[in-house]
């Protein structure tokens, strides 16, 4: 199975149209995403302040097929993929009762934080790719028999 | 029991200090707060998006004893209290493995939405006081209990 | 000219790596968006509170090429394009000190608040559409001449 | 006069209730003093990244008198005071078309960074405090000249 994480909307992701802001979106995607390296075992902490590697974001796009509402219980999976030596994105779904309300994808970049200049992916971050991609693809194999 | 709502702290709860943001805090209370209006049966979007009664804000404080980090659990508890015939106020509690490290105090007020005056606290937030009051009270007193 | 918004970057703009939380870039566009709309003799609370006609995104996109510090003088400018009788976008650039450190898109669809059905654009934002879309071409007119 | 600073509410500082979220405005606040900070010629990137000194936030309270709306421009005063050897305030007003909407209160510690314990304020923290003390007294001084 894909990773899932399930997360209510609260009053304070809402907007003044009375639904959850667009940008805060993709703020609720990468809490998955974080959720998901601490479920690999990942200390959230060393990770995103780690002095010398970081893995910052250089795009994001987002699909809005539906609005979401205070209380609103989402249930977000992610799926990761290695781009390059240097580069992973990750794939995002929202999904309200059954109904993809949003898609959204990262890509990100892994550097060495003081130069700021790209670096191979971590051994740490390639495990973590690895199990989740793995399990995206046990998931996609099953849903596959299922059907046929 | 206190009603309590258990927290991770995301990354974009922090700012450059590499600490949660402290007005990020108080928007961590309000969700503590709406978990324990969804727990009393209380629907959240009507409640937060009903045209005719709404309970905003009028003050609120926050202290901060301890920096919150980057995948730190949250443990918030939270006790709230009538003041008047349209008044009531929550306080809360934020622990992380046993110690507090912020407490907060939100002060509502009942108003008619397209009037904007104060107007007596609705049945259901009338319950909802009653409830979690009634439960605070049981957890002090087995407290007092324990310690004699 | 295409329209530009001067913003500086706040501390609650970033996170724990020091630099603009990512999703917070967007929410930069959107308010260069607002002032833009104000600029054109928009009243924003009606515009974004309007309980007929609303302007959701539908899509929203975003390349970082620079990360963003605390204190950082952003140049934001925009350009909006009519994509149907219905649909909108605005393509953004984020500048500091003249070098390009992100670009993003948001596409906008116009909408029957209470049906949620797609309408035609509005006679204030086709307004709006056409004064920005004349002033951007205009500027890049200039541009050019003085290249040749 | 004490400093000042203007800031437009922006669609994602509302929520779904189509006013400003509350712990947004201190947010707001928190930007007046940034602004206060660079007026006064500290570099504000190296002010709040500063690997040895910081100064957290140990309290902050906040008053709501009227309802903030999307479009609405708010004039933030602030005025810091000396506590004691290593701590500052700051109150804040929020005032919209010479109506005061929020007080608000941000109290700050002078810590060593990596120990966290508590240090003497700087010189250049205390130099701000000086000059917009006495900015501040000035304007109170001929504010009551006047009534006089």
């Amino acid at each position: 199975m894909s990773f899932t994480y399930n997360r209510t909307v609260y009053f304070q992701d809402t907007d003044a149209a009375g639904v959850v802001y667009f940008a805060n979106v993709l703020g609720i995607c990468h809490e998955a995403y974080e959720e998901s390296l601490a479920a690999s075992g990942i200390n959230r902490k060393d990770f995103f302040t780690n002095p010398s590697v970081a893995f910052p974001i250089i795009h994001a796009n987002v699909d809005f097929f539906r609005p979401m509402f205070c209380g609103d219980n989402l249930v977000v999976s992610l799926i990761p993929q290695q781009l390059s030596i240097n580069k992973f994105e990750i794939t995002y779904e929202i999904i309200i009762a059954n109904v993809v309300v949003a898609k959204a994808i990262t890509r990100h970049v892994c550097i060495d934080v003081s130069s700021r200049t790209k670096q191979e992916l971590s051994s740490e971050i390639l495990h973590w790719l690895e199990t989740n991609r793995r399990d995206a693809e046990d998931a996609e194999r099953r849903k596959l028999r299922d059907i046929l």
